[in-house]
């Protein structure tokens, strides 16, 4: 044991060195007065992830167990941000916009802002291949300035892209081909805490602020929104919002639904104000109407958000079960007991085994796979990570109750949960970074995700990753596939599947793979009792499939209500509906 | 104190024999196989609330109270049942409709839905002055039935009126003036819990449940679904989700919005399947968006609930704290702080001393307000009811915390809390038919309730106790006012004002001056940061209001969303939307 404890201090000491100098702070406990706002794009990635100063690096076994699976493999090429800008096109828009101040034709910006971070979004960021640049972009600082952007867009006949941090994975903020000019609004500008009712527990923001300013901002006066998708570091608030977002630590502070409170969203109709009201009966509530509208209502400007103090204690831990039946079963008797924890996520044993190989020296791993052989945990082990959040008599309790489950049920934690548990804390956020890292390998990765009733669990895990498992037999090729639950509710959970393949010979036959991949994925999940998205939203990748989870009816109610407040369907063309 | 708790033993015993005998029990924890179904209508008063062999008296110091606030009253007259039924006119439906099994045009049928339990309805009830009654009540067995009719009425061009409990207190379910012909549908046969699927606590009912029948048929099998409205013992799981309901333990099981897992609307335009999906970021929510429809949209005719296991253990307790402050203080501080509990009411100071009146006999009244004189509280004290529903062990936390709380605060509970917790828990569904026993003293009482957030809750406590106070001083009409909390969320918490006037000479002049106080009193919620209704929906009788809170924008949206399902405007007219 004081082996594999040393070894993991080794690995938790790195993790918070070197890798994190110059970079916003991965660990929201630790976020500072020193980046209270947004991240300036220069400092981003324009064709990848995250932040240009932060890499993260696969271990050689990691990338080894891989391609045992999936074959050898040979990177992609790369284009110059030089040349994808000497391919950008004359702007369309009309002097009634360019001439104004908060408006950019500047090429390299309309390059930052006409992808995401979906897997066609780094196919075309690599290959060069954009086909679509917005014909500008907007960086309103105020509700008016976004007000006026919104009638010069009616008058001059244009398509308006909103865009929050530009971190979406479904194709949200891709300009369409459309033969009016394309106008992206950028709502970066709009990044500061704007008012703090501490006692109703009610932060006023800027849409446009990202993750770590959020927090920092908060956290100068005690409080905290506790809101950390993956994408924490980019995505924005009104990001969050507009596509139904949801966060690591879901099950203490609650999903996006439950910590919006109300706010302003411009609409080509003018502005809807969303009350910050407690609770209502009177009619269908406005919020949750919006929620989950991508850009195709209108755009958010400011945003009311439930927020909490400061937790006087937070604690995460990462222990093992002898397999996935006792994992889940642990799960679903914690949620559905109150158990009052703020995170969980289980790793089927796939996964186990991978993120074992992935974020660990080859010493490590055989360290701590011969210590929990040595407990009984063989091949089938489950990776479990948990965490509790608040007040420390209260947390006392949920970790008490917690062991017992965990001993009923076979885990096996002891001194490397506290570790294992703070080295997952401290690169919470770093994951999206070790995409990059195999794409240089020439190893794809994506990953899809649902959420399904507990009765239901087993059935759709084992669709999924057969559906992607199956989708290249037919070529010759195989795909890796693993999956885990990160966000539980007493009626059910999501499942979240990671895949990997080899790229093909060009960035043409790649897309082609991927393609297959995620039609299977997607109609997997549409096929099951599943929804398309429990937290990536519906961008327009996954639009076709939504009318199997909404039925034609609930599409067209849909399509509606949003087209009441954009009848000229001018905002987000080709998101969340397939239109 | 012995010889005061001795006096509230009595009071418990009595409220736990003679008035409970013959009846749905009160308690849900004491459902049993007894009352699978729903009561009969013919059980249930047509004029007034709930059984017809229950009663609930009024202490005669209770009523001097009143009386010391508005006067002397004189009794309204009341008209019989028979006088009623032979002012109902012949039914306007046709044969297509009238030759279905499924569908009544008996006048006393027509009579028992067409009213429900606002003031207006007392007053047409007693007068004979109905105005409109439905012109005949369809009741459905099933789905396929709704479809039908809804397709006749299409066919027919009927007005469509969904029914459930007929327990609104704001015109739901009243008939409006119309020259098309009116069919009330009534969902009281759809009354079965359907499956239960206990891994995802998932349980299927038909819509048309009682609160007694549902919980009954959940306890039989160890689950309960925990939502207590107010008028828990006739409405319906149908009602509840069309109208936003919120019950008496929200905090512990939440709203009605946290219980409906998804289900089937019948609407004009098809059948629309709302999927129970645990939790999904593809697109706005179609729950959210049909919760609150009040029948505009369509007829809920299966709905699938979130359910729990029968909790271990549940208590509720009576403390008194010094004062307003101190009480809404502990309230906030309980929420936000997280503890446990599952219940949380304040009566302010004059509801308390109200309640101490009319809850005791005169010797129970002086012994309990000598005992909380010697423990320092006078005339200012306020009266807070708390539970918890659970765990033992998570119970015993959250009591010892809030214990800690209410002693900052200067709490007084000692003995009496447990008794007159009791009391409280048993004669929990009976406060409504003190309405009837104050009506037969010419005592006019109603409600009015909203919730906003806690910056603005004693400012709003203040607007809308003295809106109503002030509403008949032009006639030289005392209005007598009180506030309570029964509903708390971290952001604010809901706020249920009470009032009491007397009867005029006559139903008219009566109604006059209710007419005056509710216009004042809805007033004094449109104007402040507040909604229309946290848990009595729009109905008739809030819709002029709504637009201050939706906005006129907010309004169109909701509206075009309902009309794509019902382009003909027959469901409903006139409910939620002004229209």
């Amino acid at each position: 044991m004081s082996k594999l404890t040393a070894l993991f201090r080794k690995a938790l000491s790195a993790s918070t060195s070197s890798n994190t100098s110059n970079t916003p702070k991965a660990d929201p406990l630790e976020v500072t007065a020193s980046n209270e706002s947004n991240t300036p794009k220069e400092q981003t990635r324009w064709n990848g992830w995250g932040n240009i100063n932060i890499n993260k690096e696969v271990s050689p076994h990691g990338a080894k167990l891989i391609k045992s699976h999936i074959g050898k493999t040979k990177k992609l090429s790369s284009v110059t941000l030089e040349s994808v800008i000497k391919t950008v096109p004359p702007s369309r828009l009309p002097s009634a916009l360019t001439d104004l101040e908060i408006v950019s034709t500047d090429s390299e910006v309309r390059v930052r802002h006409a992808r995401g971070q979906s897997f066609p979004d780094w196919i075309a960021m690599h290959s060069g291949d954009f086909g679509v640049f917005p014909d500008g972009v907007a960086l309103p600082k105020t509700t008016e300035d976004v007000e006026k952007l919104l009638a010069l867009a009616h008058e001059h006949d244009l398509v308006v892209i909103p865009y929050g941090g530009g971190t979406s994975v479904a194709g949200h903020i891709n300009p369409p081909e459309d033969s009016r000019p394309i106008l992206t609004i950028a709502m970066s500008e709009m990044n500061q805490l704007i008012d703090l009712d501490k006692q109703s527990q009610i932060a006023t923001f800027g849409a446009g602020t990202q993750g770590p300013a959020v927090e920092s901002q908060l956290a100068k006066q005690g409080y905290r929104l506790g809101h950390f998708p993956q994408s924490w570091e980019l995505s924005t608030l009104g990001g969050w919002i507009a596509s139904r977002s949801s966060g690591q630590q879901s099950l203490g502070y609650g999903r996006i639904e439950q910590m919006f409170a109300g706010g302003t969203l411009v609409t080509p109709q003018g502005v809807l104000e969303i009350p910050d009201i407690p609770a209502s009966s009177a009619g269908p509530d406005l919020r949750e109407m919006m929620m989950g509208t991508e850009g195709r209502a209108g755009i958010f400007t400011e945003v009311k958000m439930r927020v909490q103090p400061q937790p006087e204690q937070e604690i995460f831990k990462v222990v093992f079960l002898p397999n996935w039946e006792a994992g889940q079963t642990v799960l679903r008797q914690a949620v559905q007991g109150n158990i009052r924890l703020s995170m969980l996520r289980l790793s089927n044993a796939t996964e186990t085994d991978a993120h074992l190989h992935l974020g660990t020296t080859r010493s490590q791993f055989l360290a701590i796979t011969a210590y929990l052989r040595s407990r009984g945990l063989g091949s089938e082990k489950v990776m479990l990570t948990y965490g509790v959040t608040g007040e420390k008599e209260q947390n006392k309790l949920a970790l008490s109750q917690f062991k017992q489950l965990l001993k009923k049920h076979g885990g096996v934690g002891g001194k490397i949960a506290d570790l294992m548990g703070s080295i997952w804390a401290h690169g919470r956020f770093k994951f999206p970074y070790l995409r990059g890292t195999l794409w240089e390998k020439g190893i794809m990765v994506d990953t899809f995700e649902t959420s399904t009733n507990w009765s239901n669990i087993d059935e759709q895990m084992a669709q999924m990753e057969a559906a992607v498992h199956n989708s290249l037999t037919h070529q010759g090729e195989q795909v890796m596939a693993f999956t885990h639950i990160s966000h539980v509710y007493k009626q059910g959970a999501s499942l979240y599947t990671t895949y990997f393949f080899r790229a093909g010979k060009d960035h043409a036959s790649t897309l082609g793979r991927w393609k297959k991949i995620k039609h299977a994925a997607s109609s997997s999940v549409a096929n099951g009792k599943a929804t398309i998205s429990h937290q990536h939203g519906v961008g327009r990748d996954h639009a076709p499939y939504l009318i199997a989870e909404k039925g034609e009816l609930g599409l067209k109610t849909t399509a509606s209500m949003i087209e009441s407040l954009d009848p000229e369907k001018r905002m987000n063309p080709g998101a969340l509906l397939d239109d």
